[in-house]
């Protein structure tokens, strides 16, 4: 049995690694740390794990962690895992950070859009990026692994296979993505109340969301070159789920089947992403709770422009379903282990 | 394996059968069964199950279907499954019937309640009505298995060990209930638009809903005398859940301790129903998506009443789950098996 | 022009109060109090008003506002008000409190289901319960009205005709109601957020929430005795809206001819009580951002029981509406100035 | 008083028209057509009008109704309009078509896009497109007002004053709409279930609405060429509201000053366009219920593009608000006339 830790027990990215590790065969969880709650019974701040869990909240304390698991999960904010992480944890345990903290390779970057100084910039190259689909023989060999942030997981594996197959033009890419609230974390904010939420939807961080250089990133690895985006998050009223529509000009003609190709000739042996059939837009609801990403895509002759599309749940594949299948790339598990759950639907 | 037949396989429960059978080890779907769509590629109708189920929707041929099932969920409107109920079925397959047309043992009452003639009558005495807490041994014996209404589930589970007890004055019993609208089906009505049920509550079928002559059958059961209650369902803007508040005169001064009791003596080894801690409620969305039922009470010194309360998936045990658990009884297999998700918060 | 005062303008039932004033002919409002948002401009916090108000909030400085306005509306907190209201403020302006503080006229009662000690008891007496439909002639003479609860106005005007017609049992009345989600305040909370809200429904303050004693006050004056109901709120996953379900034993055999005629006595006249033709139930979302209160009841003769139900808006006629509709009787105007919004479908 | 005519009374934009009437003060209402509720009372299908409204539904007989009433709204679907239509009628009743009948000026066009021939082609010519804020002077002379979609006046509205500046690319133009529900009709589809909807979102019509022409016309009028635009609309788990998220490349550098300045060149004067402080982003929530549209930009100098936004109601400026405003035009009243209601939050 893989022993876990989890250092932010009780955010939702948290709570949904707690559901997905108790379903899971090899993996026991060791530790639920919360620094919020600590003592206090975990199953009193979800209820939804009464009588499943007995822990009690511990603190985040990396080192004490790092001698009882054999992998340990960070699902707190950015700055945390860099502040905590060092030689003598990771060679103990294997380290997956769910925040921010190594997925940008240029410190400089990292710094100029969260707006911090990076505590630990020596592990950074180290830092395999956790996109299972386009990483996954790296993945396997690390030791710290950077899961990918929600919206880049979603809008990388809707694009990337026709930059890679150099259909489209990556100077003209335009994202533009809705998520569910859970998103926005369980922080106690005036702006994430349900009455603000609720019969309302917004742009926010336009022009501005750190998701931006992630994406940008990704997309400049597959096509070589520097990419530049622009990327326009929206609040969703709804718990779950991530929508992404891309847009981008054609390099040149193509048809249905040459587009259809270039995302089988990706996605056909995995698991995890299904491109629909032909006219069939994603949506959330068909994905929730599992970590499934749809995808599927529209050309449009008039305007020379694809329209890609990708749904997917946050909460899963955007964060602890992604995680756990980047713990059984490390461990060298059966990638799908725990993760087979089907979307539910309504 | 058990190869598993659904009619009614497009309803909400239907698919959810489908979606837990797909979970189940021990069982093979070998029929989905839709009128409305057959020959339609059942994935095209529920897109979460695109690329997990292949086969096409079939009609409701009962006859043919017991030919290659051992077991048959009819998840069909009332009337259906009677109508196409006969021995040469029942002495080749095990039929779980999710309407009402078994679960009320009076006939009269029953046509008087749902308004239509019962065509197969000679079925009901046999029929064993599966609330797998209460009938357990009788469902292991099972032929046909009246699957319980949601309301049903709830309310009774909620009640029951008080009223076993003698702790509450059966006259006394209000039933004020709240349902999520997956259980009003998925039928295209006026009444079921996003735009009629969102930001809105009602109650409905007040004085009258056909789940009252259940409920009250249930519960005269269990104290040994007639039992006549007020029960009022209402309409809630969301997908799942149900949740019962049901108000009791108290017989006698109980305390916290005794009436904890009472349901621990049900309950304490029932891996689905949780008695939750002293004064926490409730809540739908931590037993979403899962086969437990929450309950708990409050003891009203001032009024010398008790509320008592549960809350449950209404399409997981209060309907689909608790079919599978019904099937796993009838089979001899472990009753929980493919029944143990965790809820799904948020 | 009446020049109004608003202390607690940024919660949901202040900014209510803005929206319905801006509306009203004979006022105009001089004072946006905001403790936690001095010199803030006011349509930066409420957008909606933006272009449609300039001015800044103000601290809570009731004296200072005395002397600047005609009426007062305190949308604050209980204790607030009673702590800085005096003989001055009084003689020189009206108050309009919306919080808990002079409604109920046993001190002792107050201190004991609130908790905190009432800092102008020597006011309560004097003090008008502002439900207009009841009190009308007494809140036309007052200087202090005691606005009354959200569930107290939905619950009292449901159940009182047929209590004042003594054809209902009063040691029966049992209360289940359910709120939307603005009834929980702007307070950034966690049980609060939108993913905790939504697809979720409970029961909250179980045989302890504070609006008891305020409903059993109100229907025992109706019927010259001490009153003991079972009163449960629920919170559900919409915005605004309350919807009250009520059951009583009924004292006689009566038929829905008698009962609709003790509804008519009472509301035939009332602009803002709707009683709704036979067999229909009111819904929150038919009287969604209006004054009205729909009520209606349904016989049970099997129980010998009735079952009443009332919806209204909690942010209008459950707290700002009706404090407009105080201020309307207090100053002699149309008491249905400013408040013949109709209601907002879908 | 102006006599009022609605063909369509029981639709979403139709009970709308209702709702926004009864508080015009020039304005009766004399005829609530409705094909599918003839002779039923209008009340009894919308019960937010109980009390308020007792006229019964009538059928769709334009020819009678234009003996009756100054102007006839038709809230149908395409095609109604075209068909009913003639001289005798436009003699005797201005009319105000809310369908896509009269919008599109080349019927070739019309009919590729709707699938269907235009039954009055000849009236196409003299239609005024009633976009107020634009054609203003042409509307105060019309007979007949082609009442524009909810998507092209927000998309329009958002967008046209740095088309008419020069300031962007009319080549690059990228529109990313999301939709309340409401905007789906209320017709009885599966689809537009609450299960089906809520907890969702999904793009639809992708590369293919029918509201692409339209908007691409009117934008092709501002800048004097044609236009072709990627418009991809979405639909949101709420009632009401349209977000407008619109890219394009900026033709030259631009400060955020002179951008600032194109809007308020268009808008200062205007009552019903709000034009955000900077940095806010417009939200559904902040104009529901009113007929504002709130507007606002972002520079992006990284990629040289500018994001457009708009916010408001698609029942109110988007259908039923914005045609009244045609009225009030077309009948020489002031033009904010009924229309002043302030947006409802929460």
């Amino acid at each position: 049995m893989i022993k876990a830790g989890i250092i932010g027990a009780t955010g939702y990215a948290g709570s949904e690694l707690v559901r997905l590790l108790l379903g899971h065969k090899e993996t026991e969880i060791v530790w639920y740390g919360s620094r919020s709650y600590v003592d206090k019974r975990y199953a009193d701040i979800y209820q939804n794990f009464f009588k499943l869990v007995d822990a009690k909240c511990m603190d985040d304390n990396m080192e004490a962690l790092a001698d009882e698991a054999d992998v340990i999960f960070t699902a707190t904010p950015q700055g945390l895992c860099a502040s905590l992480i060092n030689e003598g944890i990771l060679s103990r345990a294997k380290v997956i950070d769910l925040s921010a903290d190594f997925r940008i390779k240029d410190v400089k970057k990292y710094e100029a859009w969260y707006g911090i100084p990076h505590k630990a910039p020596q592990y950074i190259e180290e830092a395999v990026y956790g996109l299972c689909e386009i990483n996954r023989e790296e993945i396997k060999k690390a030791r710290l692994v950077a899961n990918p942030g929600c919206y880049p997981t979603c809008s990388t594996l809707s694009i990337y296979p026709l930059l890679k197959e150099d259909m489209i033009d990556s100077s003209t890419i335009i994202i533009d993505a809705k998520s569910g609230t859970s998103g926005a974390g369980r922080g106690a904010k005036v702006d994430n109340l349900f009455c603000e939420v609720n019969e309302n939807i917004k742009a926010y961080g336009v022009a501005s969301h750190r998701h931006t250089p992630e994406i940008e990133d990704q997309l400049g690895y597959v096509c070589g070159q520097e990419v530049l985006i622009n990327f326009t998050p929206h609040l969703v009223p709804m718990n779950r789920g991530i929508l992404v529509t891309a847009y981008a000009s054609l390099k040149k003609e193509v048809s249905y089947e040459e587009v259809k190709a270039a995302y089988d000739k990706y996605y056909e042996k995995e698991t995890f992403v299904r491109v629909l059939d032909r006219d069939v837009c994603p949506q959330t609801k068909w994905v929730e709770g599992s970590n499934y990403v749809d995808v599927n895509f529209k050309i449009d002759p008039r305007t020379k422009r694809i329209i890609m599309m990708g749904a997917m749940d946050n909460l899963v594949k955007g964060a602890a379903g992604q995680a756990v299948q980047n713990m059984n790339l490390l461990f060298g598990l059966k990638e799908t282990e725990g993760l087979l759950q089907i979307p539910m639907v309504p």
